[in-house]
């Protein structure tokens, strides 16, 4: 892999099941770095350490907020099989657990591939073409930096939260892909998922930021070249928790992930 | 806790972390036991090793049948946080791991207490009566005993499979109870998420059997006393996956878990 992506997310093994990477600059939202960021780096350590190529389910629990600097990753086996391999991940800097991981990996299928599809009750969203939606563009200072990193067009219908008047539903939808071409492999799909602004900015709540408890995503395929068409949507915001589903789809319209979180409301 | 339910999932302590337990008989289907009875009794060894009382987020992945009989459950604390704890769990027999689990506990609302509502896209399932719905009853030789162990009143639109005359969608909607008036307790949701008859059994497809391979299930409120109502439904069959996303419902009309699995489609 190459790219800024793959560079940021890079681990290296230094023995006894223990992975060492960088919290890269850049890939934060006010100074925590992105969870699916995070949890990229976390999966290619169990990649790399369960010799699979691909994630087919992770779930990721965040303990702590990381910031830009070394991390160690201590995996564990928990069991290899002919198919599947079933593993765990801690993420630590040097003082604490920032967030500890278990999934599965395997092989996927891959975009050329043209799969069997059974039931198919959805599709992508609706999305004018990327230059008719919104730009995240970093170069407006109220644009974090992170979307520098990545490249997310949203439907202009969901961009008003960012012009001050949220549509009122609890829903993000838009394009995605890595700058400069980057190569969006399976495991980038676990970032793709976390890389929106939140539901809830769409919605008009009195609530500013949602933390998030744990994040899961199947990865159904890897992805075909191209943009990533994506769609998040919170239907239960209640007793200060919410969940934020999440559908990826490629260019050649297969779903490719699907996720889910649930994150807190701290009350406003 | 009494009841079947409480006896059949309970766990003893047995020093530095493991735990005791053992599967009860008749909690399977053809052999194999239940994958949330299963995630239910690791849930209740993390909930105690924790100190809380609830589970929040929990994840369950799934590595091989588990019959009747004794059991370990060897558990540890990632991190120990003022309102949550994250902890990991391995349920194993006496030759190999059967299930890991990884989970965030603290305390949730109870049905008692009015909590807060500040979106909520969605309702429980329009169902008749439970007597007016089609009773699982083990009495019929076609039933599994499972269902002697709780008891479940589907819809009648989503009972057809029973008849052999599956309705096309990938759904399935009822009613819930554990028998002889046992308490609902939060742990015993991840058991509810897992009970019903598979989705693709009304979906006329040529699936006989779809293994689970990882069941997360949130967890918002613990539930009023009563029925529940839940509904599970599958969007997407395909690349040899499945996903079946489940809602659960106390009698006060609030929102109790939501739940989503992944579970292979074998090639028929």
């Amino acid at each position: 892999m190459t790219g800024r992506f793959a560079a940021a997310s890079a681990v290296r093994s230094v023995g006894d099941g223990r992975y060492a990477g960088e919290v890269a600059e850049g890939w934060d939202l006010a100074g925590v770095a992105n969870g699916g960021y995070l949890t990229s780096m976390a999966a290619r350590a169990l990649s790399e350490r369960t010799g699979r190529p691909d994630p087919v389910t992770v779930t990721t629990h965040f303990l702590a907020p990381a910031r830009p600097g070394p991390v160690t990753i201590d995996t564990d086996v928990v069991r290899a099989g002919r198919r599947f391999a079933t593993a765990r991940a801690t993420l630590a800097d040097d003082t604490r657990p920032l967030l500890t991981v278990l999934g599965t990996f395997g092989e996927l299928p891959s975009g050329t591939d043209d799969g069997e599809r059974l039931v198919v009750d959805g599709a992508p969203p609706p999305l004018p073409d990327p230059d008719e939606c919104f730009l995240m563009d970093p170069a407006n200072a109220s644009v974090p930096a992170i979307f520098s990193k990545v490249e997310i067009r949203l439907h202009p219908d969901d961009a008003g939260f960012a012009a001050g008047s949220p549509p009122g539903a609890a829903r993000m939808r838009g394009w995605f892909r890595l700058p400069d071409g980057e190569e969006l492999t399976s495991t980038a799909l676990l970032l793709v998922v976390d890389a929106f602004p939140p539901t809830v900015f769409n919605a008009a709540l009195p609530v500013a930021w949602t933390p998030t408890v744990e994040l899961t995503t199947h990865v159904r395929a890897r992805p075909a070249p191209g943009w990533l068409a994506a769609s998040f949507r919170s239907r239960f915001v209640t007793d200060g928790f919410l969940e934020a589903d999440g559908e990826v789809w490629d260019g050649t319209g297969r779903l490719v992930a699907q996720s889910r979180q649930l994150a807190l409301v701290p009350r406003g």
